[in-house]
């Protein structure tokens, strides 16, 4: 078997294990190998009462038995821990794609069978156990929601390290363990994470204890962590600010003993660096230690199949035995596998773990799948949110004074921020924008947490801030996953256009909410909340590369149950709606909001109905009178198309005043969905009140137009609906160059209009070519000035 | 100024440069700090003649002055040695976003003035270089397309070093130097770009030198790597296999020389490396120079402003001095700083750079701007891609005989490979999943390209070899666009759902093709081809997790001139496309094919006729006869729900024989679109003939079914458009369960057929009954077995 033992700094025994501790920690690891095995392979027949036979084995062998043994290696020897130390703990399971170790690990201590009683914790239960795994109406093959104990889902890989942070921050009691896979430490998400420790403040958040596991292979590949130099390894995790422990080997005795003892010095140096930072307030960022566990991947699976090497290789990934139903060799192989688990000894005659497999389970709460901080929810303490008026801006006049949104908002989450000293529940994460992004005003509640060197030049940094920053959107994600899914609320500001680099990992969120929400047992936990801000409209300095809104279109393809949308056109809205979204739970919700100067349309209470409505008329902004049915409705939805819209209002306004028009605002984007397909969604009773059925629609939105036709095509109106909004035509430009080249500027939906409005008349027709006039005189300032036309400058919303 | 001079091993010089070196070098430097300030603020004036004024001034100040100092650092330096060793040079410049800069060294070289010849090499083209930047319809403020010797956007963030190997894969005789700032550093897709070098052959590919620029700051808040201890940052290097050379300071003479001296051993390193492993055979992985250069962020401007520290702080990091056009002082700090570069000794009274600053300015095709490599298309050489037919599947009856797409792929791609040992102009990447996805026919051409480790056990895994695998999408994507934009041609394969986590770099890589499109000096360059399997519907071993056909939608949002989208059926139109795509020049094009057995419906040449068209009708499929237009449309689009359709067209045949039903496959996703929205869009008339106008039309999408509306909403006929498609129903279970939970089933689309075609009596409620009974037996079958109905399982086309 190729494993090679490490001659590096490899764990010395403490106190070294007696033989009995060692006979009992195998006899675990056996119990738990044979269950992951059986999961694998088996229908029937779970304890091998009788030979086994075609007839026990499943018709679809699925899932992957590569890293299961190492799964179960782990969760044996953090048993052993935390019951010794009475630790409060946590594991991520990085190679979560070895569902079936951890599922049987929760069996084992019980925790299984009491959030699942049908499956229980005997042969009847053992056999349930096998038979659902991969099976259609089953459990995943993966670590999901459905596992008890678990935050994370280990299918895509990568985030299980920024995981295990955002669990431990503000929870300086937990200790999170996460298992590594050299696969997934080849991602960039994962490469990155490492450098978490600089964030991770050993005061006031908890102790993160990495555990590499280098199985040496991929699907198909050795790891390239795995074959580096040993020295080479070593450099790169001290690189990382780590002091390694290593444990290597494929002796199962000698392996226990050395990883017992790594563990026990891990845990030593963590509580001497907790204490050296807590009671002796020394502020050095401790070297947190990582422990490096070299086995074989498929360990005690088959050494040889069908003439070629197995375990120890890439070729254990999934299911090293395919033909066991069909070839009598390989179901001979797979019994003397099951067998040399020596079941007999692991399990009594009705299918009950012996007692000596059980002797280093924690109990209760303390057991890995018992946690609460697995199921956040539990601990879950609601944010104290101050009175929105507090922070509200004074409208007197609609669109006459100018507010930047975020700015605004920046005090709300200043006082949440306050308000939360004590409790620590409370994180706001981005990538070095928050005061790019106007939120700076949180500085004055906190700093942004930073362990690493802090010169008398910099500002705001400290050991105990509680914003995040850092370079990485999936760092600022991954963190925010963990702290959410253990109980506690936050807000992820991004720029728009780069929030598509987390979106991969915002599928993978959904999907595990999504799933929770079905989930008995498992308890609602904050949402997610995004603040999309820095949008496509307003790349002045930046232009293209950071021009794109196409982050709604994405998660609104998602389950509708968790995702949703809001788009406030304003500083007030912007406040009530992320007051509503702090409050919520298992949602994914995405805001869009300018930090751009930006008019105010409403009041705080219009602003709360508003919001609450979701869409809805501003009667003020148009010229309807009496039972009359609208010319034409002018829809818009994000900050810059209402101004637009507004603005083509009022041009109307003043040149076509007999002309009907109706502006609809909408602030929540699902509301446009049939309710069947959403639950926000609107009726058709309640759509075709708003937008009418037969009245020509021009619509102004925010990113790409054809997403309001996907969710609308299904109206009645939707053949009238005409739509503006991004098409890719970015560049470095002004913000109103910007709306023209796009087609979305207040001139062009007048023409709109104009176009869709039969019977308008001559004077019409003049209005169009104003308006096409003003489009010509833009191009040829713009390129003379570089700047707007003053009357775009200086607009304000002309009133009625 | 808070840089501090770095304790380790600093370079020490080789051949220590003369004071005229150092003077010559230094007025480079100051020549392009002139050129990069005077972009950021000036109008007019650009050579000073007269004392500054307001009116001198642009009304936007915008661009990013802090990187600007370091990146023209780079630049002076790489010109010397360009010029001094001959070499043929490219350099990736990550901190992009200090466009000001490179665009000022490719003036002061000539290569900006050969491309764009009115932005001429004298004082009226440094005012419109001036005025041109960040200016309305002037040029983007980061290195884009539009600048000279560019492959690599500045604005992301995080992939400069992954498009630095992919620029010097199969290109031996090529130095690729790469500045990555400290703030991409901490980005995920860099961290992990490091360990390109254990996929970098020193005898087959050229060398990258990475230049790690430590000017201590993001927008905000200062940097993780600046901050690290220096041994730790030392390990670190040397963790990733690299040997660190340090450069240090803020002096320039100092700083002059010592970088020099760093820059001559850094390539006298890779030249011994190179002819080690070139001449004397020794496979060992060298230890590639890394070069760490620390100098303050914002170096030579304004040390205050408005009494805050700013060079060396966070707060040069775009426009330091925001008040120029109203603030006298601003005004006279600006000019103070524009003339500390003293341009009277730079240029002469016409504004042409006098020649001691061009000293150490190479010629020709060496200047860094003018490099082919960085123009790919001018290097390009169409692949050999063989005839189809010698991979082409036999096809007698359609839809009887089964074959796995990827795999008979496979074939044609290790042809083409084997074909292009000598040109080694081709690669496959893919994350770990080239055998899985059924492509490893490969392997008799090529083998993996490993510089690691290698055992006994391994497979495949060699120095030269072309396939590239790395657990890491945003590896195989940024070497696959730096292979591509240095004239290079390859292919993706991609786990369907997961190529989400590229879902931001191919953004950026569409609005690179786009941009380089419009530009007359841009030679096309091979098209970026993605091969998208495993894909939604056959996750057997994965489930939920490993379920999300969204790319399909993410892409279709970019620009139309760019992007292509096939869903080929079966194994004969996937040989069509991928050589068709593999033929192509500047698109992004996405292929969706499964790799598990898939029926065979069209001989070669029918395939070769078919994707030319895009779409088209199966006639053989359908029941039309004569001239009478059919009572209800079946589309489809992708494999499985091709197989659904057709099982669903045979069911109709046989239980309602009387309904002429039209079979419609669509290959060309875009052919769906309106032919003003995309190049390849039908016109009306071509819709409306395939589709009809008024017949109701079933379609089976592969993906989430309001994209078919999203692009079909415009047609006369969407009124009568039902689309089936995946909707978030997704589980561990069979691939026919998967089709049933998402209603895209044969019987739920012989049901939806049924419910839209009018007229069709007593006989069609009964066929809908056993349709919807057929879905009840499937329900209970697979609760019971786990498997499919026999009755699918077994099914094949009935034929005619």
């Amino acid at each position: 078997m190729p494993t090679r033992p490490h001659s590096g700094r490899a764990a010395e025994p403490a106190v070294p294990l007696t033989d009995a501790e060692v006979a009992a920690l195998d006899a675990h690891w056996r119990a738990a190998n044979y269950l992951a095995v059986g999961q694998i392979y088996l229908l029937s027949n779970p304890l091998l009462a009788v030979p086994l036979e075609p007839e026990h084995i499943k018709p679809r062998l699925l899932g992957h038995w590569g890293t299961s043994p190492g799964l179960n290696l782990v969760h044996t020897h953090l048993n052993r821990v935390i019951k010794a130390r009475g630790l409060d703990a946590l594991c991520v399971w990085g190679p979560g794609h070895g569902g079936p170790a951890v599922v049987a690990n929760s069996w084992l201590e019980g925790s299984y069978s009491e959030v699942y009683p049908d499956v229980s914790r005997d042969a009847e239960g053992m056999e349930r156990l096998f038979r659902q795994f991969s099976f259609p109406g089953g459990v995943p093959s993966h670590v999901a929601p459905e596992t008890p104990g678990s935050i994370h889902e280990g299918g895509e890989l990568g985030y299980s390290l920024a995981h295990a942070y955002g669990a431990a921050f503000d929870n300086p009691g937990l200790l999170v363990a996460c298992v590594v896979g050299d696969g997934e430490a080849e991602t960039g998400p994962l490469a990155t994470s490492w450098h978490s420790n600089k964030f991770l403040d050993p005061v006031h958040d908890g102790a993160v204890l990495p555990i590499l596991h280098l199985n040496g292979y991929k699907i198909a590949n050795p790891t390239v962590l795995a074959r580096l130099p040993e020295e080479e390894l070593d450099r790169l995790l001290r690189g990382y600010g780590h002091e390694p422990l290593y444990v290597a080997g494929d002796d199962p005795a000698q392996v226990h003993r050395a990883l017992a003892a790594a563990m026990d010095r891990a845990l030593d140096h963590i509580a001497t660096a907790q204490r050296v930072a807590r009671e002796d307030g020394v502020p050095d960022r401790p070297h947190w230690p990582v422990i490096v566990l070299r086995t074989p991947k498929g360990w005690t699976g088959p050494a040889e199949v069908d003439g070629l090497p197995v375990a120890g290789t890439w070729r254990s990934h999934q299911v090293p035995l395919p033909g066991v139903r069909d070839d009598p060799e390989h179901l001979r192989q797979l019994e003397a596998w099951l067998r040399s688990y020596r079941p007999e000894e692991l399990f009594d005659a009705d299918g009950r773990p012996r007692p000596e497999v059980l002797e280093h389970v924690p109990e209760g709460d303390r057991r890995l799948g018992a946690t609460p901080h697995a199921n956040g929810g539990l601990l879950t303490r609601s944010l104290p949110l101050p009175p929105l008026e507090h922070y509200a801006v004074p409208v007197g006049k609609p669109g006459t004074s100018l507010h930047e949104p975020t700015r605004v908002l920046g005090g709300l989450l200043a006082q949440v921020m306050a308000d939360t000293a004590g409790s620590r529940n409370f994180r706001v994460a981005g990538p070095d924008e928050t005061a790019s992004n106007r939120l700076d005003a949180l500085y004055a509640a906190t700093a942004k947490a930073w362990q690493a060197e802090v010169l008398d030049t910099d500002e705001h940094l400290a050991h105990d801030g509680r914003v995040l920053e850092v370079l990485s959107e999936h760092l600022c994600q991954g963190w925010m996953e963990g702290y959410h899914l253990t109980g506690r609320h936050g807000l992820f500001s991004c720029y728009e256009a780069f929030v598509h680099l987390v979106d991969s990992m915002v599928n993978q969120h959904i999907k595990w909410l999504r799933t929770s929400r079905a989930l008995s047992w498992r308890r609602p936990v904050p949402s997610l909340n995004y603040l999309l801000t820095s949008h496509v409209w307003r790349q002045d300095h930046n232009g293209f590369s950071h021009q794109d809104p196409g982050f709604v279109d994405h998660v609104l393809n998602k389950s509708p149950e968790v995702v949703r949308v809001y788009l406030p056109p304003d500083a007030n809205t912007l406040l009530s709606v992320t007051d509503h979204v702090l409050r919520s739970r298992d949602y994914v919700n995405v805001i869009v909001a300018g930090k751009q100067p930006c008019f105010d349309w409403l009041g705080m209470d219009e602003a709360r109905a508003h919001c609450a409505r979701g869409a809805g008329v501003w009667e003020w902004a148009g010229t309807e009178t009496g039972d009359r049915p609208p010319d034409v409705v002018l829809g818009c939805a994000g900050d810059v198309p209402t101004q637009e819209a507004l603005a083509a209002a009022g041009l109307l306004r003043r040149h076509l005043p007999e002309l009907a028009v109706r502006l609809v605002n909408v602030v929540d984007m699902t509301r446009l969905l049939p309710r069947e397909d959403h639950p926000h969604g609107m009726t058709d009773a309640e759509y075709d009140a708003l937008f009418t059925t037969d009245r020509p629609v021009v619509f102004a939105y925010h990113g790409y137009p054809w997403l309001i036709h996907r969710l609308a095509y299904r109206r009645t109106g939707h053949p009238h609906l005409h739509v503006r909004g991004y098409k890719e035509e970015g560049t470095t430009t002004t913000p109103f160059d910007m709306v023209v080249r796009n087609d979305l500027d207040r001139y062009r939906l007048v023409m709109d209009v104009i176009d869709r409005v039969p019977g308008l008349g001559v004077r019409a027709v003049a209005v169009r070519q104003a308006m096409a006039d003003a489009r010509t005189r833009h191009h040829a300032w713009i390129r003379e000035h570089g700047t707007d036309l003053p009357e775009v400058a200086d607009w304000t919303w002309p009133g009625a």
